[in-house]
């Protein structure tokens, strides 16, 4: 079992140290309203719980040298995040720097027995490949509703089988150590936050294009959840009054209009009907179409596909333009699985929320590419079980 | 000018006493985390200031009777509630109880100058009805965004002459007083949570159906306003594509189908072209037809009145549906002038939120109507500036 510090000034220094990498004391003691007393009496502390070490001496700033200060180089973070027809396993340092990450296909929709299976034997090949000895701490992010406190999923639409699973509790025992659960989104959220795009920004929204199209929510630098766990879910916000029926079951829903699941329905039909050669010949080839399909299809310059794109762009930024009226943020980043149809999709979600948002609340606003890519969840994981660990018991 | 404590403890047991009453030693012992010797020290340096003082003796509870204490009985806060055509102005004791309230019409296009001396001739006015000798600190709500931390107006789209005028400083001149000012909306939300529906609800919005149409955010007990002080204004949020033209210059805003201005345009029709024959009675009466009309119209049974109402209702409901679905809230206050259409305009938003949003959100989540009505912007601007009164300084 991991220690944890033992109380908040000790758990800010491990969070400097996390983001900051290895320094001395009087690096640390800029940054922490601590008298040079008690920053030593903590320090000291710190040091017999094993979670920082010594790093050599540090640089002279006149007056004796001291020694500088890091994490236990030992320490390992596993950051889960289960999409719905993938998942991703990364292995990180005490800094979140990614030593090992592993992705592979996977239906969600088999259930959290068959996919926690696949997650270990994920984990055992990281851990077999020699990064890591042990495991200190996992986050794991599904693609659904979670009630927090507890790590259980709560009535995921996309997920048979998962409601009210104790993901965190079974994780736990399985992995031996410390797991946090959460909304997909949410890590992806907090993984822009801790190493991309999204880094000293306070408040802003992290938009998942996937199968299904969801937000994370960052207020004052801290994940929003809502009250039951559900904020963000955008997917089945309306778009076209009494429009396309959902999978929820509600009329014209984001999520039916756009998302991986309505470009292939969309992609089937114009490649059915001859619209697109294109498409046409990848059915022919292939004997089914995925949305990666529209996107090959639109790089080849199949204009067909190009306008699905935007077509979807158009209803994903009619929605976004609405939120950063309500929310007014200060930057909002695209990623999720989709995000392979690049800056054609960007381009037209820019262009709805430019035109249709206040000019108050875009003067200044970014909408910009996830940098992290398909890593952003699984590093976000890592950041959320790390807050935890370096937090006091 | 009115002390300030000194610390964070002091601030803490200030607003003890301003939310709960007067108390004895022990009862704000038991809510607050400091050793009985601490707490002595500090509330004794808190009676030197004057800001708190002692109040005859509390009841036993076993060992030495002590004083009960309550803040200064003679501190007054002034809350202004400046409005699109009219202002409240209130005077409250220091456990923000109103003592006395006046309410005028007035047109915010007038400009601050003329606003301003109106105001300040409403609290004179007030001070010499003999409820207050002083104002120890005004909130100030107007009906715009606010560059919150300057207390200056932001690019008003519908108050001419306001933009960037120094209104937190010159009110502060003038009254002689600290001034704090913010958007009107998030007042009203701070006036619910502190005195009305929304009392003890962490995450809620207050949404005004005025003139305009706004909302105020609430996160973890705290205002959000957002990177420009414009979060909340889902007036020209998009409910009909390439729909009616707004005053903004967008087309489809909700502000173009709801709210005091489109509903006195509506009446406007439906009374010219005779198909109310209600709204047409008053119209000849009256010469010119308000909200308020087609609200008096629908109480006396005209099925066109109702109809508009329950449209305008439904478009608003629209909105919300998205945000509920975004936010996930425990709470949706609705408030502001047009609640005067009270439980049918009420019922057409519920019936569309719970038929729009997910079931997750919406589970537990009661929309009610604001409590504290006319005077919920007031009295959240003395909440506003009581709160930082009772600040350390």
């Amino acid at each position: 079992m991991t220690a944890r510090p033992a109380n908040a000034d000790q758990a800010r220094l491990l969070r400097l140290l996390r983001d900051q990498g290895p320094q001395s004391r009087a690096q640390l003691g800029d940054q922490v309203e601590l008298s040079r007393s008690k920053l030593a009496v903590e320090v000291d502390r710190l040091l017999q719980t094993g979670l920082a070490v010594p790093d050599g001496l540090a640089a002279s700033r006149g007056g004796r040298r001291s020694h500088n200060l890091r994490l236990a180089p030992s320490l390992r973070f596993l950051g889960i995040d289960i999409g719905a027809t993938s998942v991703d396993v990364a292995v990180t340092n005490p800094e979140l720097e990614v030593l090992g990450h592993l992705t592979q296909p996977m239906d969600v929709r088999e259930g959290p027995v068959a996919v926690f299976e696949q997650v270990l034997a994920m984990a055992a090949k990281l851990r077999d490949s020699g990064v890591a000895e042990q495991f200190d701490g996992a986050g794991v992010g599904i693609p659904g509703p979670v009630r927090f406190p507890e790590g259980v999923p709560v009535a995921p639409p996309i997920m048979p089988g998962w409601d009210g699973f104790p993901v965190r509790e079974a994780m736990s025992q399985e992995l031996g150590c410390p797991v946090l659960v959460d909304n997909d989104v949410n890590l992806m959220a907090l993984g822009e936050q801790h190493a991309g795009v999204a880094r000293s920004v306070r408040d802003f929204l992290f938009v998942k294009i996937g199968t299904g199209i969801g937000c994370g929510i960052v207020v004052n630098g801290e994940v929003y959840r809502g009250v039951t766990g559900s904020a963000g879910d955008i997917g089945h916000v309306q778009v076209v009054p009494e429009g396309l029926v959902c999978a929820c079951g509600s009329r014209g829903c984001l999520e039916a209009y756009f998302g991986g699941g309505a470009l292939a329905r969309d992609a089937l039909a114009v490649a059915t009907s001859g619209e697109s050669p294109g498409l046409a010949a990848r059915l022919a080839e292939q004997g089914r179409l995925e949305a990666s399909d529209v996107a090959a299809a639109a790089a080849g310059g199949d204009s067909v596909s190009i306008g699905l794109i935007r077509q979807g762009g158009s209803r994903t930024g009619q929605v976004i333009a609405g939120l950063v009226s309500f929310f007014n943020p200060g930057l909002v980043v695209i990623g999720g699985g989709l995000t392979g149809l690049g800056h054609t999709l960007l381009a037209s979600i820019r262009s709805q929320v430019y035109r249709q948002s206040l000019p108050l609340a875009t003067g200044n606003l970014p909408i910009a590419l996830s940098e992290l890519g398909p890593l952003a969840g699984a590093v976000g994981a890592t950041r959320l079980i790390s807050d935890h660990i370096f937090s006091p018991a």
